[in-house]
């Protein structure tokens, strides 16, 4: 089956359909969040730095990195960025703009192979976009939409995909470096949203044999509990054969879901790395038994061996 | 598609494929609880109310009622609970008994259209219990087992099913009115047991179109952290065909792992029922910002209007 191959200097993730669920933390995004613009705009990185490395403590496998801020020099502190974050971790990077020149400047300072976020199915990106990826051995989200917006039929939207994977080829980039975002679209809007998305990346795994990715917490915009939402949205889509996700690793119940996902789908030989996580964890809201003794409350319970 | 209708005598519950999931509470179970044998062997009935309540309250739509007691008086104990339990809530029930005359006695007494737990593909079996279903007119959950054992392969479990539904038919049974259990085996011990039972469970569905159910706790047996395994096994389950799952409603990652299933399969119109459930609850460990406020930590919160 189709493996992806991202890296940093020192560092490579797989992205693949016999492997276990590749998280991109999403957090290093000024999108929405004023305090981070204000201060990337104005030079100082240190909430990027920490935000770096709190996802990869909670168990990002990547970092994805955006700098879309208005009016700011978007390609300096987009190539910014990317070089610190890789000065403090070595987790791969997925470098994200909706600006052609900020994707560039990225890559010319990236060390390894960097996944690129993203190129459409607009002309005028594909012609931008995919020469960048080629001279750089880039991999490259794909969005399936294009001049005609994003159609709600997901066979309009694997049509989408399979183009820019054609034309990828066009450029001399493999499929296996085409990531695939089939849309996820808010489910408290399109009631079918999940059934769609499911339906698409069925067929991107089974005909196009693409990987794929998506911003997964747009599933639950505007509901209550997001996280519940996101969790049976991210465990259905990997058993549909979603292989990664740009989501929120600070959340533990997007890791839990994950990890249990990646159990279901025996991508979790002998459970090993659940047991691993989960064997001193209280299940939540459960009763303390060992707190009055010593424990403070919420802290780590050991089982009786 | 495929409905099973099940009934008390005032309230309709239907098992299907475009409806929202039916959780089978499975606590009225003396099997490894040994207080609850004791006062169950005693005649008292005290914790199965309870435990009826407490289930239905937690968001059971129907309930399991079992009496496996070693050297009771199981079919009178069963027909006792299961009238006891009809007395004081409407939801409808799972008769649940290896032994034949208990489920005839539960039968006996039972208002309404029952379930029946279980026939297997047992010759000997089939012809003890498909003709008490036929004369009380109840819907029979069909585990996929036989003289041979339990299979590992999907395929032979898939054979059975479709023997014991033929043999329903035999019977003058509805093939809507046998509920196949695909027989979960725990993922601790055996790492293919969810891709398996995944892919039965789509077989079942789209070749043989019956309604299916399991015993879902038991994918976790042995593993820390099992309601996040069940979670991930429930909501996978759902997204291959699963209608119906005998568990625990008291574990709220169980009612919130099938509430968000049924949100992404598009059976919770406008996410009503999600927005009913969750619109006042904070999100598990999240900080309470309006603590401090008056309320009690720990406590609900109201979002400001």
């Amino acid at each position: 089956m189709t493996d992806t191959v991202i890296s940093s200097a020192t560092r490579e993730v797989v992205i693949g359909f016999n492997r276990p669920f590749v998280i991109i933390g999403e957090r290093i995004n000024p999108t929405g969040r004023k305090i981070l613009a204000a201060e990337m705009a104005a030079g100082d990185y240190s909430r990027v730095e920490a935000d770096a490395r709190a996802q990869v403590e909670a168990g990002a496998h990547m970092l994805d990195v955006n700098a879309g801020i208005p009016l700011a020099d978007e390609p300096a502190i987009l190539a910014r960025a990317v070089q610190l974050v890789q000065s403090i971790t070595d987790v791969p990077l997925s470098i994200d703009s909706s600006i052609v020149a900020a994707l560039e400047a990225g890559l010319a300072v990236y060390k390894g192979k960097a996944l690129v976020n993203s190129v459409t199915g607009e002309e005028e990106r594909l012609e931008a976009v995919l020469p960048l990826i080629k001279k750089y051995g880039a991999a490259v989200v794909a969005i399936s939409n294009d001049e005609t917006g994003i159609s709600e039929d997901p066979d309009v939207r694997f049509a989408v995909a399979k183009k820019i994977v054609q034309r990828a080829m066009d450029y001399g980039i493999s499929p296996s470096d085409v990531v695939v975002d089939p849309l996820v679209m808010p489910i408290g809007a399109i009631n079918q949203a999940g059934v769609q998305v499911m339906r698409l990346l069925h067929r991107l795994k089974t005909e196009l044999k693409v990987n794929t990715t998506c911003g997964a917490s747009n599933i639950s915009f505007g509901l209550p509990r997001r996280n519940g939402v996101n969790a049976a949205f991210l465990t259905m889509a990997i058993s549909s054969g979603m292989t990664s996700a740009i989501t929120n690793p600070l959340h533990p119940e997007v890791i839990e879901a994950v990890m249990g996902a990646d159990v279901m789908m025996g991508h979790d030989p002998d459970c090993a790395r659940w047991i691993r996580k989960f064997r001193d964890v209280p299940p939540a809201g459960a009763p303390l038994e060992g707190a009055g003794r010593g424990r403070r409350e919420g802290g780590h319970r050991r089982r009786p061996a």
